[in-house]
């Protein structure tokens, strides 16, 4: 039986993943939605154009949420529609899966936990870099120890985005976000792997944060640029650096920079006890790997031998979004809705992300100010049962199930 | 006329620095000090073989406060005795130079810029890194705007030092601060020129800082391995990341990671509103240089037009230490005692580095909290004279006095 979905949200990130769903035999669009009449009815065409006749386009998320037909919800729609639509699925027992985005307050991030502990139902924000080829690869190396006891992770979101000045034009939300909130808005490409690679709420939490933003040029100077006549001064800080340290000891280090020009980078890094990866360099230092024993990095391809059993399928995934990642990620979920199991990245992980992006918000806005990340699992981090055992676990990675036969991911 | 000099501090970076300074022509080494005579003696053999047969030996600081013989008091102590025998040579009217190290508290950094406000003696941290052939690059390549109007800057110290853990056997003080002590205590390296390319002091101050320490377990781990029969648990965190805020709404991060694993890096990172440098990359991107547009890094050498003129002469320093950054510190704080001008890295700067360390230390005390950096130029900031006009100039680097004639450095 073919697992039922509704899609909410079909702008450009809903558009392309409705894409990629559309292409699964397995998974059945039952519903698809969006307040704007055109956009709905061009997703409509696309789907009748891939053969999915009988879906049904609405722009009221609540016939979603009251039919018996699907079993999961997936949400694409703008930030501040995240949550609520992912607690109001979760209320009418449909799995929830939303894109990434920040909290807007901490009280929306409790809200979610609470609708997860009343009504049992798992929700998942869709982080898929969390599947991304050197992440994963991390994990995997992070889980066999070759780093030792880690001490120190690093990533970012670094993106010119200055193109999107114009956005509140053509109104792109994430530009009406820069012009009046400044902090580390957009933090979960990186922190989803980083909270894999620590253990974040399995026996490690992250317990304190300071953020600081520089002062905002970038995007304002580019809008000046297009809007000569009507120039605005947004508000996002050029560049925020944030630093949390967690309960097992390590620390860890967020930048966001979508305002200047620069190549594009995640910023990885990831330090232990016997060494250190850099994805800027590409490459890793392990102690006493280098046969001439010299102190000098090696490429990231001499530890190839880590490469996650998803990514030695690598050609069959660039087809996807974003190199794959976009298809594992949805995988990844929708594996959790066909078999009725916790989804990977569950309610407390989502959480931790949501909080510390508003908790960045708040730390700007303090100059940087100490803020205490909440313990959203209340206590049961220090206890917590190990995630069902899937190809796509991120708690574990596990090499056995890949063993012996030829996946259909 | 020599400008004559006494050298307190002869370990072995004194002793280092002494041989580069026997190698000055124009410098007479009136004094050599030390408390351990066999370091003394040991010196003064080296004194006599360089033809310096004049120079007085002695374990008694007091001996070259005394003095009228010398201008200058070079000080290679262990950290603690830094500040305090700065203020001392500046209360006898000796320009004081000491090496690179943190401040034990806040109060000896008041304590220094008093006595030079009293004294109007200059007094100037050794920061040698000020004078990296690729940190001046960054200061000229910042000065003529290429990077544009900067938003972030990076830098640290990350270096295994962990074969230093035998040193609570053999005397290296290092690890006596290690041992007791958490926090950035040895940022100088990166400060210097991050103070010289941000204008701190000078139109730009930094306002606050927030520091973490991971916990720690390279040097204890070293040391049980070094002494399995007594092992010592070590306080200093492997990592400690300080991120700090300037008046000119510019950040900066910090890292310091003595402990583990890993190739030698200073992290340099500079980033502007048109473009950005990083050193673990030795590349650079600044908007529009590439000729094929695209948004790839370009290696350090597409920019060497910016090499600064010191550093044109690169060949005749590479025989001095720290690949001739030691010989231009020296030469810079010599040639301020021998014009009686004010020396490159002056009292404030030197405070600002000192306290920073301080501070930091004070931070990962209490979880990372907020620290307010003193403006320890009580407003001058804002009003600043230029420094002198040099060859060694930090403040502003004057091309001009490099122009038609070969430099004798």
């Amino acid at each position: 039986m073919k697992t039922r979905i509704g899609v909410i949200g079909l702008a450009d990130r809903g558009s392309g993943m409705l894409g990629i769903l559309l292409g699964m035999e397995d998974i059945d669009i039952k519903f698809i939605c969006d307040l704007n009449v055109e956009r709905l009815e061009k997703a409509e065409k696309v789907c009748h154009e891939k053969g999915n006749t009988s879906v049904i386009a609405t722009t009221d998320a609540e016939d979603l949420f009251a039919s018996d037909e699907i079993e999961a919800v997936m949400i694409f729609t703008s930030w501040n529609a995240h949550v609520p639509l992912a607690i109001e699925a979760m209320r009418h027992g449909k799995y929830a899966a939303f894109e990434v985005g920040p909290a807007q307050n901490i009280g929306q991030v409790y809200d979610l936990v609470k609708t997860y502990e009343e009504t049992k139902v798992p929700c998942m924000l869709l982080e898929n870099c969390c599947y991304g080829e050197r992440e994963l690869m991390m994990k995997l190396m992070i889980q066999k120890g070759v780093f030792g006891e880690l001490i120190h992770v690093r990533g970012g979101y670094m993106h010119d985005l200055r193109y999107l000045a114009n956005a509140l034009e053509t109104g792109h939300e994430r530009s009406f976000h820069n012009l009046y909130r400044t902090g580390d808005l957009y933090l979960t490409h990186e922190l989803g792997p980083i909270i894999t690679w620590l253990n974040i709420n399995r026996g490690n939490r992250i317990l304190n944060l300071s953020s600081m933003s520089t002062k905002s040029i970038g995007i304002t100077e580019k809008y000046a640029s297009l809007y000569p006549e009507k120039p605005l001064k947004f508000a996002m800080g050029d560049l925020t650096t944030t630093m949390l340290t967690c309960s097992g000891g390590e620390t860890i280090l967020l930048t966001h920079n979508v305002s200047n020009p620069r190549p594009y980078s995640r910023g990885g890094q990831v330090q232990g006890t016997r060494g250190i990866w850099m994805e800027d360099k590409d490459a890793i230092f392990i102690e006493g790997h280098r046969e001439d024993g010299k102190e000098e990095w090696e490429p990231v391809s001499a530890f190839s031998e880590y490469t996650h059993p998803l990514w030695k399928k690598k050609e069959e995934l660039e087809g996807f979004g974003h190199g794959g990642m976009d298809y594992l990620v949805l995988r990844a979920f929708l594996e959790a809705v066909r078999k009725r199991t916790q989804t990977p990245i569950d309610v407390y992980d989502s959480a931790t992300m949501l909080a510390v992006s508003a908790l960045s918000e708040t730390s700007v806005s303090q100059g940087g100010a100490l803020q205490h990340v909440p313990d959203f699992t209340s206590g049961r981090w220090v206890v917590r049962e190990p995630m069902p055992k899937s190809i796509y676990s991120l708690d574990e990675i596990h090499e056995d199930l890949f063993e012996g036969e030829t996946l259909t991911l």
